[in-house]
């Protein structure tokens, strides 16, 4: 019996993804940059065993068991791991063996993130770890094709999904722009906001961008590729201000592609809307950029901070989306934030203040690494079983 | 002392104006359709009177009195309506003789309708009875200078604003399409909506829009002529079907051209939003186009529906959208609703119910004529003075 556990983080587009070329193979109609978020605050953990002894391929995510149907994306992914294998010569664990995977995120749903990033991110990195592939563009292919911005989630830092050109999808691979170390100030707030809407999955939402809306080519053919070449100017040289005024634009577009679908996807609502003006007139009242929004297939935003403007940023947040869980440690999670000295709070005076309890909870993070194993002691199944 | 009155109607883009090529002539970036509302419920109502006595001119608006600013449109429209009268040859009234103007909605702006297209166009139609000049489409151009859509209610039915290609915008004119008796039972809801947010002014936002816009340019090239093609072909047919695709496809390709703005301009709210899905969900249960929504730079819905589906439509909206207030004579304002037979009401069973009162209240209306002279009985002035 073989077993190997790992975590593997959530990624969050700057430049975004949206729309496929092929739906089966999952190539992008663009090219997308993401960051990296640390797997100290979210990640997805996955234990694979394989074992001589089990009699057929079992799965339990978040502790509920799921099919392992033929042809589905996860199906897809062991074969491509086991042709990799193979490719590589490498003996560790036969290919025969039957496998158990359990695999649970430590972020609620309700936070509205793209699990399925991590999810499938962690499976591919736990099964290149099982069978001792080392880790590799074409290994990102295979996370691509369990969901899209997994193959993002196997690099640390800031991170490329090439769209590529070729019909199999073989170019079609995530690069490392900038590791966690390049850039380690920059940190994350993600505002969870209460919301009770049905919305459209992002994989119909997809199909229908592609298939109806007329601005989508545009922003694909003109937009995106230029977006592309200075944000990766702006990350490598540190510049925030470009980092900023790209992301913001590229979250806005996205948005709007949505609702030029046919019938329109509306992902933010009033609440998110509010968060856009409330960091526009933040950013005017402090003289530069000092937080980006984006917003991804939800109404929560993901708000780009450098460290040092953290405690300030959250002074502002607290004083213009008042809530009664505010002192409460439930409310304010993820990496601890100092005191505001009060220094430039009257620059807060007048901003408008908005309704109570728009949001369920902050979660502060930072840039973070790529997936890596852990000791056998977090391993999530015990003899190829789940822990009760 | 001369004087008339005059009333001239509302009308609600189909294909939408947003963006200028000329701020001061007030050129568009491209051709809009509208369609005329019945003054019978919606309009604005002018005096002018024009005094030997009167020592300068002199405007009152909903009873207020208003400057009459030197540089002001109102200023432009009253040279450019005394250099048609003197090209006209008409005497009847000496251009020296100084003017008093009274003007007033018989709605209120918290209906958040385009108060200023039927304003202008008023006071442009009244003018022209004044110095008798008739109505043409140079007349029009003088009204688009006072507010862009004006230009479009000085006609009835349906109505295309041309961009038109000279630099000093004489041939950026409107042209009747259909006149109101072509398509009679063209019939019109207005949800207003419960709004308290700030929103950024039209012309404001218009000029972000093509200044920061990167997909205004492809809507304004590529999207927008064709549509025109194809709207007016669905009016000369009394295409229903196509009319409601494309009215609600613009709309909302207007409001992701907003989004895509920097910073971007958020008109709709999750009300409005709501709407839009209420009306696909309606239309799919009926198996057919039975309305369509159109929103203008703000959160009210107009809804296009035939006058035999008048009843139907609203028994839907009463069942999705309850309020308080449905049974109130202020509820529902406008042409009377017969009784629903409740024939087809179980097709409604699974509609999901919103929120109560997201509504203030609901105009029914129609498709109607241009402005008219009303007799002097009419008038807002009294020897020159407002009535008190």
């Amino acid at each position: 019996m073989f077993s190997v556990t790992c975590v593997a983080p959530v990624n969050i587009a700057l430049i975004k993804y949206w729309g496929k070329r092929h739906e089966e193979l999952i190539l992008p109609v663009n090219d997308s940059i993401s960051m990296t978020l640390s797997t100290d605050e979210l990640c997805a953990k996955t234990t694979v065993t394989a074992s001589e002894s089990f009699e057929r391929n079992r799965m339990w995510l978040n502790g509920e068991e799921v099919p392992f149907e033929e042809g589905s994306r996860l199906q897809r992914c062991l074969k491509e791991v086991h042709r990799l294998a193979v490719a590589s010569g490498s003996q560790k664990v036969p290919p025969t063996w039957k496998l158990h995977i359990a695999s649970v995120n430590n972020f609620p749903t309700a936070a509205g993130l793209a699990s399925s990033a991590a999810g499938y991110a962690c499976l591919v990195y736990s099964l290149s770890r099982l069978y001792d592939i080392p880790l590799s563009e074409e290994l990102t292919t295979v996370a691509r094709q369990g969901s899209g911005s997994a193959c993002r989630s196997l690099y640390g830092g800031f991170v490329q999904w090439h769209r590529g050109a070729l019909d199999d999808g073989s170019d079609s691979v995530a690069r490392q722009i900038a590791a966690s170390d390049h850039w380690p100030n920059m940190h994350v707030l993600i505002l969870v906001v209460n919301d009770a809407r049905k919305k459209t999955a992002s994989t119909r939402g997809m199909q229908q961008a592609v298939k109806t809306s007329q601005l989508i080519k545009h922003r694909v053919d003109q937009v995106v590729p230029d977006r592309i070449t200075r944000l990766r100017e702006a990350i490598a040289s540190h510049d925030f201000q470009a980092f900023a005024e790209i992301t913001m634009k590229d979250s806005n577009q996205f948005h709007a592609v949505a609702l030029d679908t046919y019938p329109p996807c509306v992902y933010m609502n009033d609440v998110s809307h509010r968060i856009v003006s409330f960091v526009h007139d933040y950013n005017d009242r402090m003289g530069s950029y000092h937080a980006a929004y984006t917003f991804d297939a939800g109404p929560n935003a993901c708000l780009y901070v450098l460290a040092e403007h953290v405690p300030h940023l959250l002074s502002a947040i607290q004083k213009v989306f008042p809530n009664d869980l505010a002192d409460g440690d439930t409310y304010l999670r993820g990496l601890p934030i100092p005191k505001e000295q009060d220094a430039e709070c009257s620059k807060l005076d007048s901003l408008d203040v908005h309704a109570k309890n728009a949001f369920r909870y902050i979660i502060h993070t930072k840039v973070g690494e790529g997936p890596r194993e852990l000791s056998a002691d977090n391993s999530l199944l015990i003899n190829g079983l789940p822990l009760e």
